[in-house]
């Protein structure tokens, strides 16, 4: 198979740990429901492949994410391989107690950086949606469970357009001091490019937030994922979301598209050196199962031409 | 219109010239012909969104690229915008004397960084390539006409794998040393990660060839065009070839795609303030008027986000 030849390049971690959000914010948005059968295979494919932390689920009300309506069950009857940690997305108090019931080790919040986005996705203000949260990762941390927190619209928003820096900072800020030992800035429209990257990551650092606090987690629906990860690495950061196939878009809004594609990511990264301990061909070869299963291609450019390197291997 | 913010990186040219490669290099590889006034109109359109240099056509024998058999008439017959290039490619002296015939001021010749690509290709030794390119750039230059080189495979071969950095070199300085003003990098089968750039561009370099007499031109193929693009601006080029819609992908070999969308190097461009003259609403709209005539989606992430954008807004 096909393969980066390695060339470092200086100022980039040895290592990054890739946070596999495939099962949950790729899959959430499927219309065709998913056999939990399928998705707990998925999550044992992923872990067989190298990947040591993927959200497997989401507790959000089954009215407004069907698709993830089973998440008792796969997390019930799931495999776990030692080592790897499985997140599960938690929208308050509620599903919270459903993941502790389940014995849940780590779960994710995921607020706004927005006013609009709070209204739509929460239903409150991004000052009440602080006020929701702050329960629920204390309760959490009373457990012994782990809380990272997503941020959404940090780079842009649909409906408000421009989002200023300083105001993704204060929220995020607010996220960690409530005790979360993780962020992930979003860029959920995709239309960050690597300057904005670099300046918020500035922003957060004069707001005493370094980037072992922080994660990214871009769309790829301008083409920007990749490049923009980068200057993430190249401002510290070492965890990065993307997602198996680059599954993640949205039926409802034909202009959102995927996240990062986990083998784009794993590309680069071969190829600069940087360790993932993630077994590309294995990736893949998941990923070219899961578009048959989906019934349609994987939108990750590696997996496509691995897949049609393969055809053409058989002919 | 959706756009990005604009957040400068240190670093970075003020301004890039993209070297539009639609109308060659975008469409020979289509099977289904495409009539000439489509394509007079391409490249009428091109102009008119801002892009300055615009590989028209090629005068390879029209045997082997019948996609681009028309290229007399296409010459003959398209609009010329006031201070744009029209570069054409040529093989061999045969096509330089048509083209010289219908008034072409700039040429592109096509080289090869592996002896496996050379002999196919061209079917000719590496060396054997350089005898029948030196009459053709001599011609050329007493012509009047300038004249730039590609060469390709310098990232990686598909038939002799890795391809070592010095051999690329001592291929480019070839060319260059016949008088060539400038040589396009080809990572052909897109494998390159955005270190192999720098070395690539420190080893030429190291050589006496600076990023001002250099260009590149990557394929998405593995998703890494752009992130290896913004190296090589970090390296100091500042010519960079694009395919807008990110078409080219090859009938004959389904793990060969396009080029770099030119839209969505835009949008990155766009966002770190660099100059390129470009008005990316007028381009997307060219890409997704071409991709109806080619009658499939365009690759171009920004092209499809647009294009799904534009059709929400009407439904």
């Amino acid at each position: 198979m096909r393969a980066p030849q390695e060339f470092p390049l200086d100022g980039l971690p040895e290592r990054v740990t890739i946070y596999e959000v495939g099962p949950r914010d790729g899959l959430q948005n499927e219309a065709a429901i998913v056999p939990v059968e399928v998705k707990a295979e998925l999550v044992a494919r992923l872990a067989a492949a190298g990947l040591t932390t993927i959200e497997a689920t989401s507790f959000v009300h089954p009215k407004w994410v069907p698709q993830l309506a089973d998440a008792e069950e796969l997390l019930a009857t799931m495999d776990r391989a030692p080592g790897v940690r499985y997140p599960v997305l938690v929208p308050n108090e509620r599903g919270l107690s459903r993941a502790l019931a389940l014995g849940v080790t780590d779960i994710a919040i995921f607020g706004s950086a927005t006013e609009t986005f709070a209204r739509r996705n929460l239903n409150r203000t991004v000052a009440e949606s602080m006020e929701m949260f702050a329960p629920v990762v204390a309760r959490a941390r009373d457990s012994g469970v782990a809380v990272r927190a997503y941020l959404s619209m940090c780079f842009g928003d649909p409906w408000e357009g421009p989002v200023p820096v300083g105001q993704v900072v204060a929220a995020g800020v607010r996220l960690l001091d409530l005790g979360c030992h993780r962020l992930s800035l979003g860029d959920t429209i995709g239309v960050g490019t690597p300057g904005h990257v670099t300046a918020l990551l500035a922003a957060f650092a004069a707001a005493g937030v370094g980037p072992e606090r922080l994660a990214v987690h871009f769309h790829d629906t301008y083409g920007q994922a990749l490049v923009n990860t980068l200057a993430a690495l190249r401002g510290g950061v070492t965890e990065v979301d993307a997602s198996a196939g680059g599954i993640g878009g949205c039926p409802y809004a034909r202009s959102a598209t995927g996240n990062l594609a986990t083998e784009d990511l794993v590309w680069m990264l071969s190829g600069l050196g940087v360790e993932t301990g993630v077994d590309l061909p294995s990736l893949a070869a998941t990923s070219a199962w899961l578009a048959g299963r989906l019934g349609r291609p994987s939108p990750s450019r590696v997996v496509q031409a691995l897949s049609a390197a393969a055809a053409e291997t058989k002919e």
